[in-house]
């Protein structure tokens, strides 16, 4: 599915704790947002907010603090808030944060987006939210339901993500995953067991081939690799080496 | 989708700050998770992480401070590395967080479940990873990867919980969203907004019936409900009055 054609605004309303605003700025960064605003902040220590908003330096330098909600949803076509939903009647639906991204393409949404959390001590009050056109709700658990703000913006921010609502480049990473083993590869390595497994003497002359087969089938499940084959190759060999010295240093006395 | 039997535990390895610690217990508790444990604290100070544990003192009371990983991981049956993949090319592949839940299904995973963390400075060590099952990646940006720790614990629980790994009991939000209005309560409220335009000289003989379908159209797609119908029917009621009254006393004069 294509990314919506949505521009996000993270908004924060009436935050006390700069720590928060912070950590909002950093989840923000994280997945790749670039704005957010805040809403008569209680304690509109800035500096404060940036040591908690580790590599969020650009978040951080553009975000806005504004006096009053209508400056920072004005120019927004959607607007969200983000509630526990657990205190008041709020009489209207609440989406689970999951059905987020179905609402909005079921609307297509487009142009900017503004995505509303409220103080840490009371959340959204009943008018920010005759603001909202949806109130969505992180499915927590009915005897903690209160996320921390910075933990609850990072939760939304991933969802919006993750629903490809707000599209993150992925990083190119070079994993090199060795190739599976072939067959060939495997026998080599049934063949050493075996042996070893003789050499010890594992075996009951009644059951041995049934535990032979039973041996080959585990070394198929294991989907081994090239790099497995050959760890475990040499592994083998080695006992094998130190047992036909002991059986030889035993035959030699 | 029915649950795994999965009983998971969120494992931190070497964490340094108390405060994410606390903030770790807090998501757990949020969606319903209650076992943490802490493989050598940097800085064991349990009472300032149960500051931060706002409301998790359940998860934080009954939280392990252990000396090593194994202690931690022992009793196991599937061991998750939470890491950004971005500084160490780990030489093997890497799950995005969206995908763990599918292959959890895939290995028929069951009993206990561990999902680990790394410091906030260096993240799981390779030995640590070496101990895992699998690898995940909560799907950051390249520019900014690194989660802040309560952060990255929160968005991995949600993600547990909303791909049905855990089950977060609903709370059971009452609703009284009113019912959808009927085509009756639309038609009053429609002959009402239409004489209040006929008496604001708001139509044009010419286009009157387009307008007055166009009017109808709009009422019927903004969805509204009984609730929705009364309130504005007050209100076109009220300017009516005041509408009437004025073309009165217009008369009079």
């Amino acid at each position: 599915m294509k990314p919506l054609e949505l521009n996000w605004r993270i908004v924060l309303v009436r935050p006390r704790n700069p720590l928060n605003i912070g950590a909002a700025a950093r989840a923000l960064a994280n997945f790749g947002l670039l704005e957010m605003a805040v809403v008569a902040p209680f304690e509109p220590t800035w500096n404060e907010a940036r040591t908690a908003a580790v590599g969020a330096d650009t978040v951080m330098a553009s975000a806005r603090a504004v006096p009053t909600l209508v400056d920072a949803v004005g120019d927004a076509t959607v607007v969200i808030g983000a509630t526990t939903g657990s205190r008041r009647n709020l009489g209207r639906a609440i989406l689970p944060l999951p059905e987020l991204a179905a609402w909005l393409r079921g609307r297509k949404a487009r142009g900017r987006a503004a995505l509303l959390f409220g103080s840490e001590k009371t959340g959204l009050s009943n008018e920010d939210m005759s603001r909202c056109h949806a109130l969505v709700r992180i499915p927590t658990a009915p005897d903690c339901p209160s996320m921390n703000l910075g933990q609850a913006v990072a939760v939304c921010v991933y969802e919006l993500t993750r629903a490809g609502i707000v599209s993150v480049r992925a990083p190119e990473v070079t994993v090199h995953r060795s190739e599976p083993a072939n067959q060939q590869a495997l026998e080599h390595i049934f063949v050493n067991a075996t042996r070893l497994l003789e050499l010890s003497g594992y075996f009951h002359p009644k059951s041995r081939a049934a535990m032979l087969m039973k041996l080959r089938r585990t070394l198929l499940d294991l989907n081994l690799t090239c790099n497995d084959v050959r760890v475990l190759g040499g592994v083998l060999s080695h006992v094998g080496w130190k047992l036909d010295d002991a059986s030889k240093s035993k035959s030699t006395i």
